[in-house]
C-alpha cells in the first residue's frame, strides 16, 4: 500500500478506531423502522462539517453551527421521519431537548452532541419518542454498529449507504516541503468512513442529505477543515438530483486521533493523502445518492471542458444537469442532442458557437458548430449503459467541471406528487 | 370607453387594421398539418422585439436581429417542425432563403421581413418544401387570417393562443405632462392583438416560446419599444414552466399606424394606456401558455411581497415556481406547504425566518416564523380550483414580484421522455 493509494474496507462510520454506532425504532416513522441514529467516538475528537445555507435553516442546524466553530464533539445525535424545520421556538426547545438527553444518557458534555433531523417540515417533534429511545440506543452502541445507524437515517432511500477505506501515513507523518522525514519513518494504518442518506429524488417532503463522516487520523482543526472542504466541492457538491436544497443538510467529520501517528497539518505531504482518501469516500457516498435517486435509470455524468473559468464550467455543467428537458431525454433513451445544446446555451456560460462540441455517450453529435451525422440507432445504444456521459467542450478557454445527476423519471413525479403529507 | 379602459375582441393579430395572415402545410408536419404562417401589414410598420438571450440563438433569431435594430418590417415569415438550430451555416443559408423567397412572393423588400422558427434542434431545414408552399401561403393571405396562422405555429400545443384588445386614445394623442389637450380631442380606436406558441411542458424537444403581435397605433419607435420591454416583463418574463431557454424564443410587435392618430411618443398618457392594453394582451397570451402547459392541471400564481428589492423578490419567486418539489405537491393536491417554506429559503432571497409569512390558497399557514394549525382536509380543498395562489411575504422590505407556472405531472415526463426524435 503506496502512502497514496488506499483499499477500501468495510465497517462505514465505525471501521475507524474508537467509534461506536447504533440505530434503533423511537416509533417516529412506520412500521418499526429504524429512526433514531447515534454515533459516539470514545474520546471527544475535533470536527469538521458543512451545513445548508438554506435561510430556513432548521433547528438542529443553528444548533450544530457553534459546535463547528469551536470545532470540538464527541458524539452525534440524529433521527429521520420528522426535518425539526419550520418548527418555530418549540422546534429549537426540542432540538436543545435531543442534544441535553444525548448527553445525560452518555454522560458527556452537551458541548460535545451534534444534532441532526430529517423528514418532513413544519410539524412539532416528536420528542418524547426521541429521548425515550436513548437508553437503548446508547446500550446498544458498538464497534459494528454503522449499518443500523445508516439505515436509521434513511427516509424513502432504497439503498444503505456506507463505505470506509484505508490507507497508510508515514510516522512521524510531517515530510515538511515534500521532502522525506530525515530518519526513516514507521507507517501508521489511518482509516476513514461514513454513512449518507440522499435527498430530493429520494424523498418526497423529505429532501434533505446527511453525510456523517469518522476517521481516526490524527489532524489539526484547520487540516481536517481544508480536507473536508475540498472533498465536499468534488462529492456532495458535485451532485444534483432536482436542484433542491434542503433546510437540513448537514455533513460532519469526526476525528479522534486514535490511529495515534503524528499530527497531519496544514504543508504536510500526508494530507493530500488524507484528502484524497477523504474525497474518494465522499465521492462514494455523493454517487449512491444519485444512484439511488427515486426511479432514476441512469448516472449522468455531465464533464464541461474548454470553459472560460472554473466558475463558467460550473454554471454550463449545472445548466445541463438541471434541465428537465435533458433529464427526461436520458429516462426516454432518446439521443435528442438538441436538449443539450440548447441548455448550455442557456446557461449563461461564455461559449463559442463555431468551436463548441458535444458528445453522448462517447460518441460526438456536435463538432465545431456542426452537427454530426451519426446512425440514431447507434447512438441509441449509449442508454444500455447505467452510466451515461455527456461531455461538452465550450471552446473559450481551459478550464472545466464535473457534475453526476441522475435522469427524471415518471416514478419521481409519482412518488412526489402521490406522497401525501 | 375611458381612455384607461380596453375591450376583448376577437380577431387576434388580424385584429388591427391594415394587417392579413394565413398559415398552410408545407409537409413539415405529419398528418398534413399547418405548419407555415406569414403575417404581413399592407404597409411597411415599426417593429419592436425580444429575442432569446441563448447563446445558441438559431439561425432565424440571428437574422432578426439587424431588422430590430433598425425597427422597421412589414412581414413575419414562420414554420414549426424545425428550429434551424444547431445547423451550422446551411441553417443561415437556408433562413436568408425563408427570407428572400417570401421578400419576392411579396414583392417587397427583404429587409422588411421577419423570421422565425420552432422545432427540433440540430435537423437540416426543409427548405424546399416551405419555399414551395410560399405561393399558396401568399394567396391566401387574409383580414381574418390570424387563427390559421396561430395553428401553423403550433408543436404539441393543445389551444390555439390568440387574442385582440381595443381601446381609444385622444386624437391629437399628444397630452403633455398628463395635462388634458388644449382642444376638445376626437377619439380614435386603436387594436393591438397576438397570437403565440408554448414552450417546455408544451414541447417535447421543441421549447420555443412565439409570439406576434400587431397593432394599427401610430407610435414612435423608443414608445414601441418601451411599451414592448414594460409588457413583456409583466408577461412572458413573469412566466416559467421547466426554468428551459430556447434557441428560438421571439417575441415580435409590428406598429403600421392604420389607425390614424396622431402618434404616441414617450411623456403621452396615451403611451400609458397603450402599454396597459399591450400588457393585457401579452399576460393573455403567457398565461394560456402556462394554462396549456402539457400534463399541467393547475395555474400556480406566485406572488412575493416584503422583498428587501425587486430583484430579490424576483429570485424568491423563480425558486418557488422552479421547485420540482412545489410543482409535484401542486400535481399530487398535497398541502405540503414545508416544500414551498424549503424553496424560498433556498432561493438565497433575504428573508427574516420569524417574520416569514406562507398562504395556500389564500389560506395562512405559516405565520410570523410559526406553523399555523389548519385542518388539512380544509387545505386540500384549495386543489380543486384550476387556479392555485401561493402568497408569501419575507418580512425584510416593501419590494414584490408575480410569476405563473403550471404544476409538474407524470404526463410532463411521460410526454417528454417518450418522444423521441
Amino acid at each position: 500500500m503506496s502512502s497514496s493509494a488506499w483499499c477500501a474496507i468495510p465497517g462505514g462510520v465505525t471501521a475507524p478506531q474508537g467509534y461506536e454506532a447504533h440505530g434503533v425504532s423511537a416509533g417516529i416513522k412506520l412500521h418499526g423502522k429504524r429512526d433514531v441514529a447515534l454515533i459516539v467516538s470514545r474520546q471527544p475528537a475535533l470536527v469538521a462539517g458543512m451545513l445548508t445555507t438554506n435561510k430556513l435553516a432548521a433547528a438542529p442546524v443553528l444548533l450544530c453551527r457553534p459546535i463547528l466553530r469551536r470545532g470540538k464533539a464527541q458524539a452525534i445525535i440524529a433521527n429521520s421521519g420528522n426535518a425539526n424545520a419550520c418548527t418555530g421556538p418549540q422546534g429549537m426547545q426540542d432540538a436543545k431537548t435531543m442534544i441535553h438527553a444525548t448527553a445525560e444518557t452518555l454522560r458527556i458534555d452537551p458541548h460535545l452532541v451534534l444534532v441532526a433531523s430529517t423528514g418532513v417540515i413544519g410539524r412539532p417533534m416528536p420528542i418524547r419518542r426521541i429521548v425515550a429511545a436513548l437508553s437503548d440506543l446508547a446500550l446498544g452502541l458498538n464497534a459494528h454498529g454503522s449499518r443500523a445507524a445508516a439505515e436509521a437515517i434513511m427516509t424513502t432511500d432504497l439503498a444503505v449507504k456506507e463505505t470506509a477505506v484505508e490507507f497508510a501515513v508515514p510516522h512521524p507523518a510531517r515530510c515538511q516541503g515534500g521532502q522525506a522525514p530525515l530518519a526513516p519513518a514507521t507507517r501508521k494504518a489511518l482509516r476513514i468512513g461514513g454513512i449518507a442518506k440522499g435527498s430530493g429524488m429520494i424523498n418526497p417532503a423529505m429532501a434533505t442529505m446527511f453525510a456523517f463522516l469518522t476517521t481516526d487520523a490524527a489532524i489539526t482543526l484547520p487540516a481536517l477543515r481544508a480536507a473536508l472542504r475540498q472533498a465536499v466541492a468534488h462529492s456532495f457538491n458535485a451532485i444534483t438530483v432536482d436542484g433542491e436544497m434542503s433546510t437540513n443538510d448537514t455533513v460532519l467529520l469526526l476525528a479522534n486521533g486514535a490511529a495515534g501517528h503524528a499530527p497531519i497539518q496544514a504543508g504536510d505531504t500526508a494530507l493530500g493523502t488524507f484528502t484524497r482518501g477523504l474525497t474518494h469516500v465522499c465521492e462514494t457516498l455523493a454517487k449512491a445518492i444519485v444512484r439511488d435517486g427515486e426511479g432514476a435509470s441512469h448516472l449522468v455524468t455531465v464533464e464541461i471542458r474548454g470553459a472560460i473559468s472554473a466558475h463558467d464550467a460550473q454554471k454550463a455543467a449545472r445548466g445541463i444537469a438541471n434541465s428537465l428537458l435533458v433529464k427526461t431525454m436520458v429516462a426516454g433513451r432518446d439521443p435528442n442532442w438538441g436538449r443539450v445544446a440548447a441548455a448550455v446555451g442557456a446557461s449563461g456560460a461564455h461559449l463559442n458557437p463555431g468551436r463548441l462540441t458535444i458528445a453522448l455517450g462517447g460518441i460526438p453529435v456536435f463538432h465545431h458548430g456542426r452537427p454530426v451525422r451519426v446512425n440514431p440507432l447507434h447512438l441509441k445504444r449509449i442508454f444500455e449503459h447505467s452510466d451515461v456521459p455527456i461531455s461538452i467542450h465550450l471552446g473559450v478557454g481551459t478550464s472545466h467541471a464535473r457534475i453526476w445527476t441522475c435522469d427524471l423519471t415518471e416514478d419521481y413525479v409519482r412518488i412526489n406528487a402521490k406522497y401525501t403529507t
